[in-house]
Parts: C-alpha cells; structure tokens; sequence
C-alpha cells in the first residue's frame, strides 16, 4: 500500500533551460539513507555456482508475486521460453494521470506511463549465447507490445532497452530487456530526428543511409553483415567498443520490421554480442533500440537502429559537464578486434 | 616515445547525426585487451590507512616525472599549497595542430587542446573538509588558468571538472580538479546557451535569475545561502541529491568573479560538499562550471554556475538511450535532508 501511494508521487519534470525530462520516480528506493553510500549493494552479472534460483524473480515470477502476464511464448511441449509483465517498481504507470502541475516558473506531468519487463527463461543465457530464433523470438516480443501500446493514448515515444551487468544498471543477474512506454519525445531521440531531417534537406538523402553506404565500402569498423543488417563501430563511438546495428534498407520504424528481416537482425545482433563477449570477457552492456516516436507525426527520414554501449569506462566530470564523450580506443582498432573475436 | 605517438592521433570527431563531439584520446589506453572486464583495476576513493604517500603522484608531482608546473601557491612559509602542472596522459595536447581531416561523409579534426590538473596539498582532505580560504584558493587558481587559456588561439570553450571517488571516475585518490581548453563548444553547454537565449527572447529575464526569485521565495529546495551566492537541488534535478551553486546577481562570465565574490562562493560550495558528505557518507560525485565559451560571442543572456552531482546511482540503458534521467529521491526532500546534516 505505501508503496502504491509514492508511486503515485512519480513525475515528469521539464528542465527549465534546456527543455529536456527528468523522471522523478519514487517508488524505488524511499528513504534519504538509502542512498548513502555504506548502504549500496553489490550485484554481480556473473552467475554464481552454488545460486539458489529458485529465489530468483525471473525464474520463477508466479512465487515472486509479479502481476499478470501481458505476452507469454510457449515452445511445442508448452514450457514457457518468453514473458512479458509489468514492473513491480514501475518508474512511470497507467495509474497516474498525464495532469499538468506547474510550480512558479517550472512545470510537470503526472508519471503516465507504461513499463514492462521482457524475460527469457535461461538464467545462465545472455543473447551472446543465445541462438538466433530465440534473439528473434524477443525481437518479435518488443514488436508485438510496441504494435500495442502505440494505440494507447498519450504515448508518443516507446523505449526498449536491455541493462546486462552491475556496472550497467542491471539490479537482476537473470537476463532481461524492459519496455517504457511514455508521453514525450526524449531529448537524445530528438537531437537524431532534428539531425536526419536537416541532414535530408541539406543532402537529399538519408543520413543512416549515407553512413551505411561508406561503412560498406571502406569496411575498417565493420564487425558482422548479412543481406538486410550490418553492425559496425561508429565513427564518432562515444564508447570504446560501441557497436551499432542497422537494417540495410531505409526503415524509419522498427514496428514494421517483417519476420525475413528479424531472423536477418538476429543473426547480426547475437553475433555483435558474442564478439563483445568474447573480446572482452562477458562486459557489462546497455543496449537500445532507437526508432521514431509513435505520436502520429511522419519520421521518413529517420532510420531506426540498435545501438550497443559496453561499459568499458566510467562517464566521469567532463563526459557529464560537456556531453563530449572520451574514447581510449578507435573504433577502427575495436572493430578489427572484434572481427577476431568472431573467428576464432 | 611511443605514448606521445597514439596522443598524436588524438582526434575531435563529429557525430554526423546530432554534430555532437567526441574525443578519441588514444594515449590513455593501449590494446584492445586491456579493457576486457577481467583487467578493470579497482581504485577506491577511501583513504586506506597503511597508504605509502610517498608513492601518491599528487603528493609529490616532482618525483613521478610530471611536467613543470604553470602555477604555483606557496603559504606564508614558502610551502606550495596548490600547484596546477599539464596533465601527463592528456586527452588534447597542445603539440598537435587542429587540421581537418575527411574520411568519407564524416569529419574531424587533430586534438588541440589544454589539459591541467589543479592539485591541492593535502591527500585526506577534500572539498567537504576543506576552510573557507583554502577553497577560495582553488577557485582562484581556476580563474587565473583560465584567463590565461582564453586567450590562446582556437580555444572557444573551458571546461573545469572534479571526480571525486572511482565511481565518479577518479583514477587517482588525492583531490586534484582538471582542466580541459577545448577548440569545441561541447552540446550540453550548447543546450543551455541556446535554452536561455529562448527563455529571454520569450520572457525579457534571465531563465536561471527567474529560477533564483522562485526559489528564494519557496525555500524548499535551498541547501545554503549567503548574500552572494545560493546553493539548491533543482527542481528537475537528474540524480539525487544534484545541487546547483550559482551567483545571485546576474553572471555570465565565471572568469569575472572579484575577490569578495569568490569568498562567498567558497562558503556555499564548501558547505554543499560538507552537507554531501556527512548525509551520504563521503560519496563519489562530480561537479564542473557551467560558463559562458570564450570564443568572442557575447553569452550575456546566460547565467554561469556550478553542477555537483553525487554518483547515487548507476545511469542505466533507458538514460543513456533516452537522456530521460531518472531519479529516486526528489529535490526538495534532498535539500531537506542536506539542510538537516549541515545543523548536525
């Protein structure tokens, strides 16, 4: 119950100078010791030998008290492989009201959202060590919630991102991907959009497009291709190691991707993966799709995207204060490691 | 012989999409092997007991082979205080020419650029620990690297940062702050300048003097005051326990504060640091000016200030996807709880 009511307390705050969002989300941690620093826990990403799984919340998520499946696969001998339900500590939720507040000069909305978790049954399985139907069965999962809760009202952008690891954010050692389904366009998307469009009416062509294009012929940061994907390592990476994977053809929204191309996509993606794990000893990682917002607007000249961030180093005062990220390694030199690492 | 070589392939590279910056500062790190997870060294930032200073490259910057110095404090006794010298493994470096480079549809350009440490004396001590003059002596060694900086060819924008602790990002325990003169105006500085030129343009006032007026009157968020200076956790604030120092008249040049207005900013940002640390127990945090760029625009719409923002949680993929931040505690019980810690 106590938790219930602050959740009800979250809120989307706009930045007064910038115009960019805040989501001040109450329900996760309550009191202000928490956050002191002899009070944070230490959770790996490494599975431990002698777990307990039968403690695990995704493992067993009926004993953990989750609610109620919204999207459950099934294999041929009806053991569940994939689930999708809501997060037990949302951080926005469809219980609040999309109310405006405003407070002198400043202005919020009340915490409307949606927010799930996308579970594959393996505790020991990250994608790096997946096969490619089952990646394609979770990408086929964040398409069929995203055809979804795109019709619902007042949600104009939806977010699907993956957190592997401690140092990544990830609170749970079992594999799992979240969804967020919230009212406003965010800030970073915004800067991509504004970028593809002004770059269209400069140039005549897609930006992703183009980008592809010279990654194809100049092949240094490529790690792994196929017909309809290629991943490679960007050439302004903001992290060393990143990895970017991007449908060959020029596809504005992800919703749309058929199943031909998600098998192709899985194939590019697990393989990306397996590359980073091996080069780098299973690294902690953030994933995210990026795609155009959902708010009934025309994004044509947009091409979705996976981005992939290893945390290979910790963002420190300049990165915070400047947004001018630092990388150690070219991404040429980490793209010839990585090709490597897939051979041998 | 071989570092200088990879810090000559230090580069500026532009993101081709947003126009975003990167640097990819090769001196700092050298094979693709060493940033597998298993080769991540553990530096803390807790002072250990047994620790040999004589070992510590701040305690004696003379005897670990660190260049001259190009300031230096000395106390009634002759003893140096605060010393500023270039940093050893820079991520820009004076030695290498801003030419640009095309490769393909994207653009960069050589590293050009300062990079200082500011170190004061003592190992242990802190900011939080620090007297009031002893931190009027850091901001002053601040303003006066700066002034001479700003006027160096192709320098449009300094940045001054501090990380304090490892997970701040800190690779070296003793406090030291740095100092980076840039050839760039980085995008988050960018964000604001462009947010407050808008605010006026709307509003005839200064965004952060109305913020000011706002905040004055509601007190909720203030942590410290005197006549000069406030110190208060913003209203969308992006971690919590995040204050902002900033002066109350309006200011856009930091590099323009006199004497009597330093001792009063020494006073506010102390006592922040101070509330920090006891209501946290001594966390990782950064902080950095926000200031107008010294590339001969006239910035005077904006207001500059300083950020500190306390590491009390790990920014996970839906930040670094969305830039949507997400925190937990909300500002004004924060300021609530600093308020109480600073009356202990």
């Amino acid at each position: 119950m106590k938790k219930e009511k602050l959740n009800n307390n979250s809120e989307l705050r706009q930045d007064l100078v910038t115009g960019d969002w805040v989501i001040i989300a109450t329900g996760r941690m309550k009191r202000p010791e928490d956050f002191s620093s002899q009070n944070q826990e230490d959770i790996s990403q490494k599975p431990r030998s002698n777990e307990d799984l039968s403690q695990c919340f995704f493992c067993y998520p009926e004993k953990t008290g989750q609610k109620k499946d919204v999207l459950i696969y099934r294999n041929s001998q009806g053991e569940w492989t994939l689930r999708v339900f809501p997060n037990k500590y949302p951080i926005l939720s469809q219980e609040i009201k999309l109310e405006k507040r405003e407070e002198g000069p400043y202005s919020a909305f009340g915490g409307f959202g949606f927010h799930e978790l996308i579970i594959t049954r393996d505790h020991y399985r990250s994608f790096a060590l997946m096969k490619t139907e089952e990646v394609a069965e979770v990408f086929d999962a964040f398409q069929e919630r995203y055809l979804t809760l795109m019709k619902e009202k007042n949600i104009n952008y939806i977010s699907i991102f993956h957190n592997y690891g401690k140092k990544a954010g990830a609170s749970i050692a079992h594999p799992h991907s979240q969804l967020l389904a919230i009212p406003v366009i965010s800030p970073y998307v915004r800067l991509e959009l504004d970028g593809a469009e002004k770059y269209y009416q400069s140039n005549q062509r897609c930006v992703y497009c183009n980008m592809l294009k010279y990654e194809q012929e100049n092949k240094s940061r490529i790690v792994y291709q196929n017909d309809d994907f290629i991943a490679f390592c960007p050439f302004a990476a903001r992290s060393s190691f990143e990895i970017w994977v991007l449908p060959k053809k020029h596809m504005p929204y992800f919703e749309r991707i058929n199943d031909k191309e998600k098998i192709a996509l899985a194939k590019v993606f697990q393989k990306s993966m397996y590359a980073l794990y091996k080069a780098l000893n299973n690294p902690a990682l953030n994933f995210y799709i990026h795609t155009s917002p959902c708010d009934g607007q025309d994004y044509i000249h947009y091409h979705w995207h996976i981005e992939i961030i290893p945390r290979t180093s910790t963002w420190a005062g300049f990165e915070l204060e400047t947004g001018v990220e630092v990388t150690a390694l070219p991404p040429e030199k980490a793209a010839e490691y990585l090709r490597k690492a897939l051979k041998e």
